[in-house]
């Protein structure tokens, strides 16, 4: 069995919503990765008892407990008292640390005054974890069979801490661990249910933990850990021709890299998604190689200016499969590429027809053999339609240039 | 004292670092700004013992325990089966439920199957809260002094339902709160520490946690909590004239309001941002107003087909001031509209020369007075430099077209 790992994050600007807490994100990856079980991650306010509640709840049962947060040098800075009181020992200025502030602050230009000094008292029988890119040391020391490690909450610190002093001693003091087998599969097209009963009829043993599965805008990772990874083969033909990538792909990444394998140019004619096609595409290093530009032809005269005639638009109105695939050839025209992507529809909250709710997309992929159209509805409001048409954009688009891979009918 | 909260959230994606946490920050902000205090936010993974324990320990000391994730049909959805385990109760099919799951799947033509139906079981004694817009219902009950709301861990589909029924189940089930005193500042183009030094010299005696700071993107939001709200007119005057907003405002929203309370319009082009620029304006319900479209001239040929002349790309290349100007202006030329706003740079990682790193981005916002266009250089990689550039292209789109908006010389 892994090793237990329980992260502990305190902040008041994280309790009260004004942060996002990503630390506990970045550990619990970190920690999956080295081979570490996450039990739990919990974010408490910057006070001292229910800060030293969760230390004293999380070592009895924890081979490693990482607090984030909390070590600087004002009044809201409990980490250090939390877990002194934790530990049932008092805290006391380290001469290391203190040398490590003092000198820290000097290359700032900024006093070692009694307010930084703080920074340099550790809980008695703790070893100080050096901070190399900011004032506050961490700290760690060994309690039964818990290692426990404090680091600063301000995330380029706590990650440059993890990565050099921290990994470390994780080496020396918690060496047998047995990083995971691991296979992620990812699909599009497919509902969740569907993509769970395909699964469960190739891997009727399979018990919580062993598979898991996370939807998001209609693309679904199936996650294979242990002995299911060994699986991956199977479970892949299940869902073909559904399954896009694995492991970190993104639909985006693996239609550029379809394109730069084909030497195929791609460009966009966004309406409703008004340029996140555009921006999902070019998040992908290397995208202007085969990325060659697009055209958010959102008010209808844009349309019209890009090419869609008139007659359509008066005919089908801007939100149709005909206008859908106007767009998508316009877009290849215009920006001279191989493959043409466009969407249009009702993002909401307002607009729409009986026929057409708001939440209707129609999303076209032209290439030179053609086009093809899909319309499709969505839920969950304005940002999420979008993120499913655009999604769904990039899906299409690689199922054009892509020979195998294939959205269901009927998705 | 305020009424306290527990945050639960369960999923085996959540432990695993595949996914970022974000419905506990969405809570954490509303449960705040609804009088309650949030004592925990715990993450635990699909296992039935360690999230019935949470809620085990949650409940005797709460006031409001609420649970997202675990309520989807498949096998590692258990939040149903581990809050009837720590209540000591059965889950039975709920009609009420079960009509609603059937109904939410015909409107998507998918049958109501037996792994369908496990959504309809609720714990003994809960009662519904309908799922306005995905599948999964959510469910409440009331366990001595503590409130218990499960909702599902999809972020729209919470927030829907924490806005709408959930709200309801508050204002009836948990009266007495008051709602602090809160005020948000929202300001762009000064650095984080800048307007910290400010925000100290109107309010000296502020003491940790009555004056908060969250830095995103260059975007600057100051939380002025309590006593402080009230001094929200002079902190606001400290910082001026870079305050573009206040409380939920974004970059976004501000420039749509500003353009449709001027009656002008806006377009983009862009090369950088590819697409970025227009997506988060046309994120805003009712950009059609005012937002025509714009393009994205990626690859070079596009940026002289848009109407940069081969002379500037050739003198200044394509990422430069004279290009971003050019751009800018051809943006407003080619889509007819009265602010054109144009970004160019080196997302990164390659790219960038010695004099332009990557990371160098030049911004350009043009009306018929004119154009203006900044050299910016931001860190933090691929991402957080396109989000940088979109901050700032409409920053300056709201200098160029609000009176009394400005933004810093030098940032």
């Amino acid at each position: 069995m892994n090793p237990r790992a329980v992260v502990i994050a305190t902040g008041d600007e994280l309790v009260r919503g004004e942060r996002l807490e990503t630390n506990g994100f970045f550990l619990a990856r970190e920690l999956f990765h080295a081979g570490f079980t996450l039990v739990r991650a919990v974010i408490v306010g910057d006070a001292l008892d229910p800060l030293a509640e969760e230390v004293r709840r999380a070592l009895p049962d924890a081979d490693l407990v990482c607090i984030s947060g909390g070590l600087g040098p004002t009044d809201d800075d409990l980490t250090r008292g939390a877990v002194a009181a934790a530990l049932g020992v008092a805290v006391r200025e380290d001469a290391a640390a203190a040398a490590l502030v003092r000198r820290s602050l000097e290359a700032r230009g900024r006093p070692y005054t009694p307010l930084q000094a703080r920074q340099a008292l550790l809980p008695d029988g703790c070893a100080l974890v050096p901070n190399p890119t900011g004032t506050a040391p961490g700290f760690w020391c060994r309690r039964g069979r818990a290692l426990l490690v404090a680091l600063p909450g301000v995330p380029g610190e706590l990650e440059a801490m993890w990565r050099g002093p921290v990994a470390r001693v994780l080496a020396a003091e918690c060496p047998e661990r047995a990083p995971p087998g691991w296979k992620i599969l990812r699909c599009f097209g497919l509902g969740e249910s569907e993509v769970q009963r395909r699964v469960a009829a190739v891997c009727p043993e399979a018990r919580p933990g062993e598979i898991g599965m996370c939807a998001e805008a209609w693309a679904v990772a199936v996650y294979l850990a242990g002995r299911y990874a060994a699986c991956a083969r199977d479970v892949r033909a299940a869902l073909e021709p559904n399954v896009f990538g694995e492991d970190d792909d993104t639909l985006a990444t693996v239609l550029v890299q379809a394109l730069v394998r084909r030497g195929l140019t791609c460009a966009v004619a966004e309406s409703l998604t008004g340029g996140g096609l555009g921006y999902a595409l070019t998040s992908v290093p290397g995208a202007s190689e085969v990325f060659r530009g697009g055209t958010i032809a959102y008010a209808e005269a844009e349309k019209v200016a890009l090419g869609v005639s008139p007659e359509i638009l008066a005919a089908h109105g801007a939100v149709s499969a005909a206008t859908a695939e106007a767009l998508a050839a316009a877009a290849r025209r215009r920006h001279e590429a191989a493959l043409g992507l466009a969407t249009t529809g009702y993002a909401g909250p307002s607009g729409g027809t009986g026929a057409d709710p708001a939440g209707t997309v129609y999303i076209a992929a032209a290439t030179a053999a053609g086009c093809r159209v899909r319309r499709v509805w969505a839920a969950g409001g304005r940002a999420a339609v979008r993120q499913v048409a655009i999604n769904y954009a990039l899906a299409m688009g690689l199922g054009a240039v892509e020979e195998g891979f294939g959205l269901q009918p009927g998705m």
